[in-house]
């Protein structure tokens, strides 16, 4: 009980599922694991999730890592998860905003990839106009696709799509307000995006 | 741009990924939708996720029923969603409060189930106090698994879990904090949950 103001550590996380729709997920996301450099983020994995924590450059290149790399091996993959920043208990893991600011994953493999967005500031009397200006922003930057209930799809070349989701994160939060959420969630190789 | 202010609807929405980790995820995830009986819920499936809305009995009952009749297949699966209520633009698909409030899925088959949920009561300055009030619930009603950043351990039966979802998502929210979002995710089948 005693985490219950926000913090002002710079930290991010990205609490996480990444499922591999084949009988060889286990070898699939061990793949990514081994393949992926995340030795710039504090990494744990539970019976339910993986959580990345560090500064937000690194929580971010090792996301798109693991995803970039598990689409390589062709199978239909999910990824869901949830960035978060400011709030609650965030003092814990600060060993890792030591790490030099430099990302350590490079590959720019182009991957088609379809998502959706959601966006919740906390304690935010106008919530809904920071929401409304990030998808302002995705239409921007060409990786709109379609507004639904509760959420905005985002597809494009991954690399797009994770810069996208890399700046919101950034614009969407403020000195007032420093807790923020986004959820993700993305499929890639789906049998349902044809000729992407 | 209308959509702007939050609505007083009783629609709840989940909106989820069923990712079954199988070669045959195609066969689990219609197999599931055939049986499952959806004739008292809005359903739409995109190429990323699908959504769930109508009155709040509905839509857990339906959450539940697609995980434990995906579960009986044996296959390890990963549920991932967001259950909202009250905010925006929940006018649409109003229809299906007309619905009886009897329960269409019964099956009782007990399911061992990981998961973890956070909170998100939008555009209320005492969240945190919401959030830990219901991991005391969670903790009363003997589901409480673990804490961790971002996010609380739930598991046991399925039905346990799914009553403990059902029981905070209305606990949560209130006549002045109309809009909440609740995250899950759901192992099923995992091997890592060894005895269990």
């Amino acid at each position: 009980m005693e985490d219950m103001h926000c913090g002002t550590s710079p930290i991010v996380g990205f609490r996480f599922t990444l499922s591999p729709m084949t009988n060889d997920f286990v070898e699939v996301i061990k793949g990514a694991l081994e393949e992926v450099d995340t030795s710039a983020v504090r990494m744990h994995t539970d019976d339910v999730s993986t959580v990345i924590r560090g500064k937000q450059g690194h929580v971010f290149n090792v996301a798109k890592a693991l995803a970039l790399h598990t689409a390589k091996t062709g199978v239909h993959v999910a990824l869901n998860g949830t960035f978060s920043a400011g709030c609650p208990g965030d003092s814990a893991g600060d060993a890792y905003l030591d790490k030099p600011d430099e990302q350590l994953n490079h590959d720019r493999t182009k991957q088609y990839v379809s998502s959706q967005f959601a966006l919740y500031p906390m304690n935010h009397p106008d919530y809904m106009s920071v929401i409304y200006r990030e998808i302002e922003r995705a239409k921007e930057r060409g990786v709109f696709n379609e507004s639904m209930h509760d959420a905005s799809g985002i597809h494009g070349d991954i690399h797009d799509v994770f810069d996208f989701y890399e700046e919101a994160f950034t614009h969407a939060r403020s000195e007032d307000h420093r807790h923020l959420v986004m959820t993700v969630s993305m499929s890639i190789n789906s049998p349902s995006h044809g000729g992407n």
